[in-house]
C-alpha cells in the first residue's frame, strides 16, 4: 500500500505554470538587475483540453502593497512573455498569474463559427450567458455597464447581437469583470535593483600608507587625497583600500611575509586589531576620522568612491578576544589556533568562532554595526577578503540587513575557491565576485569561462568582477610577459566584463615575483610601505586611461553578459563583439575588440566580420571607426585579415551599419 | 527600504545540499524505476571552510516508519554518491543528509601533522575533548565503549594515545556517537518502483468483435479465447482491447466515420453507454462478466495480460446523462456540444464536465470506481483514451487512490499533443506514455528524439511506448512504404524501446488508406467489424515473432534508456547499440542494430564498430553473433562496409569482447 492520494479536490491546480524567468532556484534567491533594466519574464503556462489561457505579469517593490500588472503575450509552444521596468532601487518581486480565460475562448470560437456562416442562437445565447454571470457578480460602474450591454444585446437583432459579442469593448468589459477560472499564480521571484555600479564600475586599488612622498614617514589619508587627481585622470570611478584598522603586534609579519620583523616593520593591515582597537577604529598613523571624512568628500568631488576590505579576523592583540571571549574557539589548553587557507598562513591573525558560546547574534550583530559604522562615514561598497570561510547563513543575514537598510551598499566577494561556492556566495548577497579570470589566459578557456558567466545560470546573480591583479597575486602571465601582457590583460579585463579592477603598480608594468614559481610580489605592500614613480617609464597609463575612457563613453562595454565570439583562425587571436544596446532589439553598433594573447610573438591571421549580425551579406561593406587611433574606414567583404604584433596587440573597433552600402 | 532580514540564527542551514538526483521537479513528483532496479543518488553538497563533510543516503517505501541508510562518497568536485535497490513494488522515498563530520576532520589533520612530525600534545588534547564530550552524550553501551575508550588513552604514553586517536575502530564508535552538527536534509524525492512490465512489455491490439470467424456474427469474448496461442506465438505479453462496453444508438457512427450508419452498423465502441450500462457494463453482444472473466484466465494462462482502453466520454444515450445531469455542462439551451479532437469530430460523443456543479467529488470517485471494478476482473493495465482534455489534478488523484491501493496497476497515456502536456501526464503518474515516435521516419529526427528522452529530464519520469500504428494513424510511411517499410518500423520500435505496440493488421501489411493524404484506415474497425486472414501472403510474422523472442531473451533490448547512436556513413541509415547491463559497469556485451530507413532503395556505407567501447583499439577484432540468421564471425578493425536491400533493410547483431584477440 502507497501512501493515501486523499480527496478529490476543486483547488488542486489545474493550470500549470513552469520555468518562470529569470529565477535564481526557483524564487529561494534574488536575480541581480540594476536601477533602470527591464526586466525580461517568462513562463510556460499550459492546461487540459483545448480552452484559451490569459496570463499577467505582477510586479512591485517589496515595501510597496499594490501591484502593478500587465497582460502577457503568448510566445513560441507554450512560453509566454512580459517585461517591467526597475523604477528605483531596492528589492522587488514579481509573480506569474494564468487563468481560464473563457470569455476570450468564446469569442475566438464564436468568431471562427460566424466568419464559417455555421453560427447558431445558441452560440449568442451562450456568449449571452457570460455576460449576464459576470454582471450579476460586478459592482458599480462595471455592473452597470455590463447590465446595460446586455440589454442592448437582447433587445438587438442578431447582426447587431453578434457584432456586440465580438466586439473589443466588450472584451475588454468581460476582462475586468473575468473571475479568473482556475487561476493559477506562480511562488514570487525576488529581483534586487542595485544601484549602477554594481554592475559597471572601474576599480583601483590602494595602500594608503604608501601614498606618502617621503618612504621614511608612513603614508595618511591626506597624503591620499594627493593623489586623487592622478588616479580620476585614469578613468577610475572606485578606489579601494585594504584594511585600515589599527595592526597588532603580537606575531607582526616582517618584510616578504617573515616571521622575524624588525623595529618600525607596519605589519600586515590584516592583522586587525590592537589596544587602539578593531574593526571599528583607524590605525593611527594614517589618521584620524576627521581625516578619513575628509577624503571621502574630497574623492566624491573627484568621482571617485571609497571602497573598504572587510577582513573578518583578528590580531591575537584585538580588544575582542579580552572583551568577547565567547567569540571565538579556544583550544583546551586555552590557547588558539592562528588562521590558514591553506598552503597560506596568518600566523599573525586568529579566526572569530561564529558558533562561538556568544556569537549568534553578539558577534553577529557587531560585525554587522561595524559595517552599518562605515556606511555612516560615507563608504558604500565593501570588498570582503575570504567570505568563503564564513558561513553563509551570516552572509545572508548581514547582507539583508544591511541592504534593508541601505539598498545602495554593494558588496564584494573576494573567494577563490570551488564554483558551487564562489557562486553560492553571489545567491546569499554579494553583488560581485572575484573570478577565475586572473588565471584565464589562453584563447579557448576565456571564452568558454564568458560563455559559462554570460549563458547559464551564473548569469542572474553572479556578476564577474575582472581583477587583472591584487596584492596576493602576481600573475605568471604578467610576470613572464611585460609590458605586451599587461596590456593585453588590461583590454580584455576592461573589454569582458562591467566590472574590472587594478591594483596598483600593475600601470607601471611592475610584476616581479618574490621568487620563482611564487605568484606573490617581491617587497609586497603587505608587509611594508612602498613608493613608486607613478610616471615610471614604460608604464601603461594610457592604455588604461583609454579603456576607462570608452567603458563610460559605450554602454555596449558596462556589461560582460553581451560578449559575443567571433572566428579568428589563430589560436593565440581572441575576437569577441558588444552589440550596444537598441530599444528595438535591432543591432545598429557593435563594439568589436581583437586581441592577440601572446605576448612574445605577432600573429597573423583572416577572421570573419559578423556582418550576418546586422542583416548583411558576406559581401556587404560595413562602417568602421578605430576606437584606439580614432580613423575611420569601410570593411567590404566578411573575411579580413589582420597582423597583431606584441607592441600593439589589441584593436577596438566600433561597427556601424551605415545608411548606404548595405 | 527593504524587507527586513529578520534575526541572525543558528539554525539557518550553514550546508547546501542542491541538484540532488533522481529528481523531477524537486521531488514534486515522483521518479520512476521498477522492481528490482537500483537508484543511483548524488547531490552537490558543500560549506564554508575547510572541515570536513560527510553524507548519507537514507530510503525507504512510504508505508515503512523505519530508514535504511549508507554513507555517500565524495565524486568529483563537491558531488557525493550514493545507491539503493528497490526490493519491492510502491512508493519510496529518499533524501540526502549532510553534516560537519568534525572528528573525522580532526583525524584527516591530525594524521597530517603525526605524519610530518608537527603533532602538539595540545593537538591530542583536542582529539580526547571531543570523545570525552562524545562519551558524555551517548547512552549505554556506547556511551561505555567511549568512556573506556577514553580512560584508556588518559593512561597511555602519547604513541599509544595517537594511534588510538588515528584509529578506525574509535572513528566508528565516534561516528556512531556523532551529534552530526549543522545537519542538512534534502526535501524527500519520491521514487515508484513499479512492476517490469511498466517498463517492458510488448503490445497487441485487436477490436474483440473482429474475432469472429463469421462476418455476419459479431465476435465475442469466447472468440478471442481462440486466437490467444496465434498473439502468444508472436511473442506479445499485452493484448489491449479498445472499449467493451454497451455502445449507444444516438448519432451512431456508420462505416468510414459516415453519419448515415445503416440497420445492423455495430457503432464506435467509443461511443460509451446505453440504455444496457456505461463504463462499468460489458456490450452484450461480447459476452457477460463471466465470460470476461473467462477470458482474462485464458490469456493468462497463455502468459497474456488484458489491458482496457479508459476514454472518458459519454454516448448521449449513457446513464450518467439522466441519473447525474451536474456531471455535463449544459448550453442554454438544454442541448450539449458534442466531442471535437480538432479537425476530428465525434458527433456520437459529449463529454464530462469535471468541474460541473456536482463533479467532484462525484465524477471523480466515479471514474476511480470504474477502474477499481475491472482491476477486480483482473485487468492491471489501462491505456487512456486522450488524457490531455482532461484534468491534470483529476489524473493525479486517481492514479495516485488507485495506485496506493494496487501499485501493479499501470496507465498508459494516449497524449498526441505538445511536448510540455505529454510531459506533465507523465509526471502526475502516468506509467507510460504514447509518443512522436510514429511520425519519426527520418533518421536525424529519430536520433534527436531518442537522445532527448534519454539524455534531458524526461528520462527519468517519461516511459515512451513505441506504438507502429494504431487504429486512428495509417502513418504514411506505412501506406507508401509496403512491405519493407512494416520491417522497418517494427525492428526500429521493438528495440530502441522497452515498450512497443502493434494494432493488429499491422503484421499483414495491411495499410490502405481512408483516402490519399488521409492518415486513418479504409474500412476502420472502429466502425465496423473485420474479419481477416491472419495467414495472409506477404505478413511479416517471422519478423514480430523474432523482435519479441530477442526482447525477451536480452535485458538489453528492455529499456530505451540505453540506447547509443553510431556513425555510418549514410543519411538513410540508422546504426544503435545497446550495451547489455553488467553488475561491475564494464561493458562485455552489447546489441547492435542497423537499419535501411529507406524502405524503396538500397544503401550501402562505411560505418563504425564501436570497439572503442569495449576498451579495444582500432584494429582489433571483436566477436559477432547474428541475431537475425544465427551465424557467429568475428569484424577486424573499427572501420566495416554494408549494403542494406529493401528486401532484407535491418541486422542485429550481439557484439561481444572476446577472451582473445582482444
Amino acid at each position: 500500500m502507497q501512501q493515501s492520494a486523499g480527496q478529490p479536490s476543486r483547488d488542486a491546480a489545474r493550470l500549470v505554470v513552469e520555468h518562470v524567468e529569470p529565477s535564481v532556484d526557483g524564487g529561494r534567491f534574488p536575480v541581480k538587475r540594476v536601477v533602470g533594466d527591464v526586466v525580461q519574464a517568462s513562463a510556460v503556462i499550459f492546461a487540459d483540453g483545448h480552452e484559451q489561457l490569459a496570463a499577467e505579469l505582477r510586479w512591485r517593490a517589496i515595501d510597496e502593497d499594490a501591484w502593478f500588472a500587465a497582460r502577457m503575450t503568448q510566445g513560441e509552444n507554450d512560453r509566454w512573455e512580459g517585461e517591467f521596468a526597475l523604477a528605483r532601487m531596492g528589492r522587488h518581486e514579481f509573480v506569474v498569474q494564468a487563468w481560464l480565460d473563457r470569455f476570450g475562448g468564446f469569442q475566438r470560437d464564436f468568431g471562427k463559427k460566424v466568419d464559417a456562416g455555421v453560427d447558431q442562437p445558441v452560440d449568442r445565447a451562450e456568449g449571452m450567458e457570460m455576460v449576464r454571470k459576470a454582471a450579476a457578480r460586478s459592482k458599480g460602474d462595471l455592473g452597470k455597464q455590463l447590465k446595460n450591454q446586455l440589454a442592448a444585446m437582447e433587445s438587438a437583432d442578431a447582426d447587431a447581437a453578434t457584432e456586440w459579442l465580438r466586439s473589443d469593448g466588450l472584451r475588454r468589459l468581460m476582462d475586468e469583470a473575468d473571475d479568473r477560472s482556475h487561476a493559477l499564480t506562480s511562488a514570487p521571484q525576488p529581483v534586487d535593483a542595485e544601484r549602477v555600479e554594481a554592475g559597471f564600475s572601474s576599480w583601483y586599488e590602494i595602500f594608503p600608507r604608501s601614498m606618502t612622498p617621503n618612504p621614511e614617514r608612513h603614508g595618511t589619508f591626506a597624503d591620499v587625497v594627493d593623489h586623487l587627481p592622478r588616479i580620476r585622470a585614469m578613468g577610475f570611478d572606485t578606489l579601494y583600500f585594504p584594511p585600515i584598522h589599527p595592526i597588532g603586534t603580537a606575531n607582526r609579519k616582517g618584510p616578504n611575509n617573515t616571521l622575524t620583523p624588525e623595529e618600525g616593520d607596519p605589519g600586515s593591515p590584516y592583522a586587525i586589531g590592537s589596544p587602539e582597537g578593531g574593526h571599528d577604529a583607524i590605525h593611527p598613523e594614517l589618521g584620524t576620522f576627521e581625516d578619513f571624512d575628509r577624503l571621502v568628500k574630497a574623492a566624491a568631488d573627484h568621482g571617485l568612491e571609497i571602497a573598504l576590505d572587510f577582513a573578518i579576523q583578528a590580531s591575537p592583540d584585538h580588544p575582542w578576544l579580552k572583551e568577547h571571549p565567547g567569540w571565538f574557539a579556544w583550544l583546551p589548553d586555552g590557547s588558539m589556533k592562528y588562521a590558514e587557507n591553506p598552503p597560506k598562513k596568518y600566523q599573525d591573525i586568529v579566526n572569530v568562532d561564529f558558533y562561538g558560546p556568544d556569537a549568534v547574534p553578539g558577534l553577529w550583530e557587531a560585525l554587522r554595526d561595524v559595517i552599518l559604522l562605515w556606511v555612516e562615514h560615507g563608504v558604500k561598497t565593501f570588498r570582503v577578503d575570504n567570505p568563503h570561510t564564513k558561513p553563509l547563513p551570516f552572509w545572508e543575514w548581514m547582507i539583508g540587513d544591511v541592504r534593508a537598510r541601505h539598498p545602495e551598499v554593494i558588496f564584494l566577494s573576494e573567494a577563490f575557491t570551488r564554483p558551487t561556492m564562489m557562486y553560492q556566495l553571489a545567491k546569499v548577497g554579494f553583488s560581485q565576485s572575484y573570478t577565475y579570470f586572473t588565471w584565464r589566459d589562453r584563447k579557448q578557456e576565456l571564452i568558454d569561462y564568458i560563455t559559462e558567466l554570460t549563458s547559464e545560470a551564473p548569469k542572474d546573480f553572479y556578476r564577474p568582477h575582472f581583477f587583472v591583479n591584487t596584492p596576493d597575486i602576481n600573475p605568471f602571465f604578467l610576470q613572464t610577459g611585460g609590458r605586451p601582457a599587461h596590456r593585453i590583460r588590461a583590454v580584455l579585463a576592461a573589454t569582458l566584463s562591467g566590472l574590472w579592477g587594478v591594483y596598483s603598480g600593475f600601470e607601471l608594468c611592475d610584476a616581479t615575483p618574490l621568487g620563482a614559481g611564487k605568484e606573490e610580489y617581491l617587497d609586497s605592500e603587505k608587509y611594508e610601505i612602498r613608493v613608486r614613480d607613478w610616471n615610471a617609464p614604460g608604464n601603461i597609463i594610457d592604455d588604461v586611461t583609454r579603456l576607462n575612457r570608452l567603458r563610460r563613453a559605450n554602454p555596449a562595454l558596462q556589461t560582460h553578459l553581451n560578449t559575443r565570439f567571433y572566428v579568428a583562425h589563430d589560436d593565440n587571436v581572441i575576437w569577441y563583439g558588444k552589440p550596444a544596446p537598441s530599444a528595438d532589439g535591432t543591432l545598429r553598433e557593435m563594439i568589436m575588440v581583437m586581441v592577440n594573447m601572446d605576448p612574445h610573438g605577432a600573429h597573423a591571421c583572416d577572421y570573419e566580420v559578423p556582418l550576418w549580425e546586422f542583416g548583411l551579406h558576406d559581401q556587404a561593406a560595413i562602417d568602421v571607426e578605430d576606437l584606439v587611433h580614432g580613423h575611420r574606414f569601410q570593411w567590404h567583404g566578411k573575411i579580413q585579415h589582420i597582423h597583431l604584433a606584441p607592441d600593439e596587440p589589441y584593436r577596438i573597433w566600433r561597427l556601424t551599419r551605415g545608411g548606404e552600402g548595405a
